[in-house]
């Protein structure tokens, strides 16, 4: 790998002579600028083909990228949309960069530094918001980006795709008062996230619907963890008329539900039904299986992937996108034991 | 940002000149390449320092990348080994390109390709084996690599990080022992993975150092999955004497073994003990919570990053790192209840 070979191939500063241009001009024909006149792109571009030009350091182009972005990786629904990323970008034959930054809302500053210089095909960031000089700096730079919000709470001009919060909280409740519960309680999310309280709107609409009352002692704000699950249930399992069903918001917090009804030594679900909410994987593998509602997270990073490619190729796209929420049923739900007054 | 700006700064081209070498040597300097003399090397770093020569093009430097490839996306310890690179390279400013390529033993052949046109200043690999023209690829270009081997299974030329799996298979069996357990199954990992072999042996031994006697019908082989836990584990616990504890060889295949018994009607720990194998986040949230061996999957993916590092800086590092493993204990184990005989 000495000069022998480098030499055999024409240079760009050779390129530049022959053009009569500079090296910077003919560099920024390479990198696809638009501060080129196109008469002088049309010459380097020929001079550069008619040569056989190895464009070895347009390292954009050649192996393209797609930027993924969160603030948090180590919540159990991450590595599913990560997945749905990854397999769409690699059918576009682009690889994945992966980063973790900032905060709930937003990526840390640093961040936009790193993907100006890599000049990604496009953004995916899992975050409820994106400040707006990040936006500038994208948009200036051609950047196309996409948000992809399961808390569904994004801004009316940022593409995003999300998922059918108020429908999964309806078909979970739903499902309960089927199965004959009628005291049911409810764990949702944090109270300054949409999701959450649409999921709560959706189990009250699903009791109005049947004529159940809708009883304030029974709802909890959770954290969509697994502690803040198992807090709250042992709250509502020491009520005095505790509720014979739960629907616990997350997977995770599911399972806090189920450990707390372990403790108190109620057996799910012959004295206790569970239904969780993401179907992440531990919803199959708990013991018992869970109950949930299924959100289509794969799904959703593929279709981010999808809306960058149309963002980038100039064809018009939606701004919002939700994808539809399914009832998965497992055996963390049965009817209610009948039990003594 | 017209030509203005770029003219007023030097260009490589310029600098080749005033060095009297070609251009490709002055590439070669800034991209820390080996085969330039060191007085050339000194001569074109003047020239470059003198006139304060802003990098632009070198993107690799900039925003250096680190490869990340796994086979498989879903296992539930991808995501601990991802942050742990994750939090090291970021330490470093650089990104993390994540890609799910090939088979358990070797990354499929066109993504070698991609790794060379990014040129990362290094590649960590999730495999138990890398083909000899992918070593040979990376070697030409310069581009160390790093084995995450959790299969305990390296190639003895390949840089590798992995763990103490042997020492593990004796923590888990020793702690069973030691709460008085004498009937102990094992499930461990597929028959032809050289971790699976290590836990067995460590139990094996366990059993002997406390005088126990080794019953082969305790023994069983798994997947590392739920369902061959569940499957393995409804065998044990038909069998006449059944045993009254399981070290299961992975954390999933502890929750398999958890559903089987929760299905045949025993309670876990009361009437049979299960640890598992990883400690990945499900080993917390598992109810009840699982008494597991320890494997630190983090630290692994950072340690790999360290290696990568060490290698490109050519200091000397070691081809083989297993890090300790250690026995968590929670819930999952107790004390055997008495039985009638």
């Amino acid at each position: 790998m000495g000069d022998g070979e480098e030499n055999r191939r024409i240079t760009l500063a050779e390129v530049a002579q022959q053009a009569g241009v500079s090296l910077s001009t003919v560099s920024k024909v390479l990198n696809g600028r638009q501060d080129v006149s196109s008469a002088t792109r049309v010459k380097v571009e020929r001079l550069l083909e008619t040569h056989s030009y190895r464009r070895t350091t347009r390292v954009a182009r050649e192996a393209p990228l797609i930027e993924l972005v969160f603030h948090e990786l180590d919540s159990v629904w991450s590595m599913e949309l990560i997945r749905g990323v990854e397999n769409l970008a690699k059918a576009h034959q682009a690889s994945v960069v992966l980063t973790e930054s900032g905060t709930r809302h937003a990526p840390a500053p640093d961040w936009i530094e790193g993907v100006l210089q890599r000049r990604p095909i496009g953004v995916v960031l899992v975050f409820s918001s994106l400040p707006d000089a990040v936006k500038r700096q994208l948009d200036a730079r051609s950047i196309p980006f996409v948000i992809v919000d399961p808390a569904g709470d994004p801004e009316p001009d940022v593409p995003s795709v999300g998922s059918a919060n108020w429908s999964g909280g309806v078909a979970a409740t739903r499902h309960l008062i089927d199965l004959g519960h009628r005291r049911i309680g409810i764990i949702t999310g944090p109270e300054d996230m949409l999701c959450s309280l649409a999921r709560l709107d959706g189990y009250r609409s699903a009791l109005n619907m049947a004529g159940l009352a809708h009883d304030p002692s029974l709802v909890r704000f959770g954290d969509f963890h697994v502690e803040g699950g198992y807090a709250r249930a042992m709250e509502l399992l020491q009520l005095p008329d505790r509720p014979t069903a739960v629907f616990a918001g997350s997977d995770l917090q599911a399972l806090g539900v189920m450990e707390a009804a372990r403790v108190r030594g109620l057996r799910v679900p012959e004295d206790l039904s569970v239904v969780g909410y993401d179907d992440v994987m531990i919803a199959r593998w708990s013991s018992p299986p869970l109950t949930t509602i299924h959100q289509p997270l794969r799904e959703m990073g593929e279709e981010a992937v999808q809306m960058l490619l149309r963002l980038r190729a100039g064809e018009p796209s939606v701004t919002r996108m939700e994808l539809a929420t399914s009832l998965v049923v497992r055996k963390s739900t049965a009817p209610p034991a009948a039990r003594n007054p």
